[in-house]
């Protein structure tokens, strides 16, 4: 892929591994990332569902670099790199555009709220310009529920006009089909749009859409991809409704222990259950239940090895 | 005062000075905070006023030794110290508690959304665990509006009970009276509570308080300084209602800029104007305005300078 294309396909943000003490396990985010490569997903490392924004800059710069020492190929990477702060977003974006990184994903800053579309822009702006790369693809990350900072289409709009070559996609996580649908329609050249969830990728992908990023991929992601690979085959309505199978069923627990819950199971690796405070692993009671349900469904993670491999 | 000692008195967030690059101007804070110690006003630095949440770790560590370096007491400081990511604000906590700063005023992580009690407990008990010192005394960051995160009754109960020499107060800026009269009421030992507004300092202080941590007191610290200290006096009611006027005015404008507008026309330092992204700087009719009302009331910070003297 060379280096100035734009994203399209699946994407997972990739749960983080904690060890008990809860420092970050290198090694089992590196076999999770190569797991996911071989089912033809991207690597949204630092996402929302990987517990992103309760790590630290130093330590997200230091696993973008043992990814890359562990041949992960940067431009199936798409990490987080908004935060709160414009030096700690100008300096991690800087960073993954450095390792040839395929783009980012930017959260607005997101602890003041009631912010202007004019606050909004500038901030990105400096970004932009403070970075100063034109390796630099962002793709915005609108995820109301919970940044509570909403990326308006007039924003976009204004972004995509004076930043057409930096400013070339988004994440829509609002959970409203209206708003993607709203975005699928407004005609920005090559503007590469991707649903938040597998629940709106037939409909994404009809509409002209570039793909999803979803929590979900992290353990079901041939499917996805079959999905979005041959969404215009007569199956497609159907491996739609498949795939609502497993989600719904994870959408019932907290996502993000539950996804850890499936993956500790399956890789074998129970250290796969830390989640770094604020957030709660799950209990045994929910964790058996979860694990039943999958069993029963004949859920499998095929392939999903340590990293030791 | 000795190390130990709990705070209380009225402390302001103080508002942070950038430079037109967006770089902090030390020189300009120690002037600020030194002006603020003459009104007997405490230095809440890196709260949500000062635009903490736009500032790096470093930055805020290095700010932190240049005030100190500057002969700014430490016991006169509480700085906001809790961010998102639980290594961030063990970093932060801890250095300042190496300086013998009199305590630090701690938001919950505030990114992810509906997290539980427990989920909470655990983000500060691991700080404090992490920390290790006896000299840490945390001060609570209950301000919902912002941070969307509270911190419940119940919460605080098992935090005072787990660490009752270490979690020895609140700041309330739910700016709901009857949630810090719940509080008030409680009757935890010698736990200092400190409403965000001087809107209910009289009430606060009636109510067996420690005082408030406000916005507001970058501009007005004497007059409400004045009021925490002659609470019982028969003339509170009216300095009550005083202060009142020019919290009312500010109000009505976004306030961080609208403090550093009238901080930037008191001391003739156009400079203090500038605020980073998300925020903006007031426009010059807004703050023509401003000024206008205040001009009016006669309104003027005694003896501020610009740092140099």
């Amino acid at each position: 892929m060379p280096i100035h294309s734009r994203c399209s396909g699946v994407f997972a943000p990739v749960v983080m591994p904690f060890e008990r003490d809860l420092s970050v396990n290198a090694r089992r985010l590196v076999g999770q990332c190569k797991w996911l490569l071989t089912q033809n997903v991207g690597i949204a490392v630092f996402g929302t569902n990987s517990e992103a924004n309760s790590l630290s800059v130093d330590e997200k710069i230091d696993l973008l670099d043992q990814l890359i020492d562990a041949g992960i190929d940067p431009s199936r990477l798409m990490p987080g790199t908004g935060l709160c702060a414009l030096p700690d977003t100008v300096r991690l974006t800087e960073h993954a555009t450095r390792l040839g990184c395929a783009g980012v994903l930017m959260l607005p800053p997101f602890y003041y709220k009631d912010v202007s579309d004019d606050g909004l822009y500038r901030s990105y702006a400096e970004v932009i310009e403070r970075v100063g790369s034109n390796r630099l693809k962002i793709y915005l990350y609108h995820i109301p529920p919970i940044s509570q900072i909403a990326i308006s289409i007039s924003l976009i709009e204004r972004l995509v006009k004076d930043y057409p070559e930096t400013v070339v996609g988004i994440k829509d996580s609002s959970g409203d089909w209206s708003n993607t649908k709203e975005m699928l329609d407004a005609g920005w050249d090559d503007f590469r749009i991707f649903t938040g969830s597998e629940k709106f990728l037939l409909q994404t992908m009809r509409n002209g859409g570039a793909g999803c990023i979803s929590a979900t991929a992290n353990i079901n992601p041939a499917a996805i991809y079959d999905l979005y690979e041959n969404w215009q085959a007569p199956a497609a309505e159907s491996k739609q409704q498949e795939l609502m199978v497993l989600r719904d069923l994870v959408q019932r627990y907290p996502v993000i222990p539950a996804l850890k819950c499936i993956v500790a199971c399956n890789s074998n690796e129970p250290d796969w259950l830390h989640v770094r405070p604020p957030l709660e692993s799950l209990g045994k009671s929910l964790r058996d239940a979860l694990i039943a349900k999958l069993t029963e469904m004949n859920f499998h993670m095929k392939g999903l090895h340590d990293g030791t491999q």
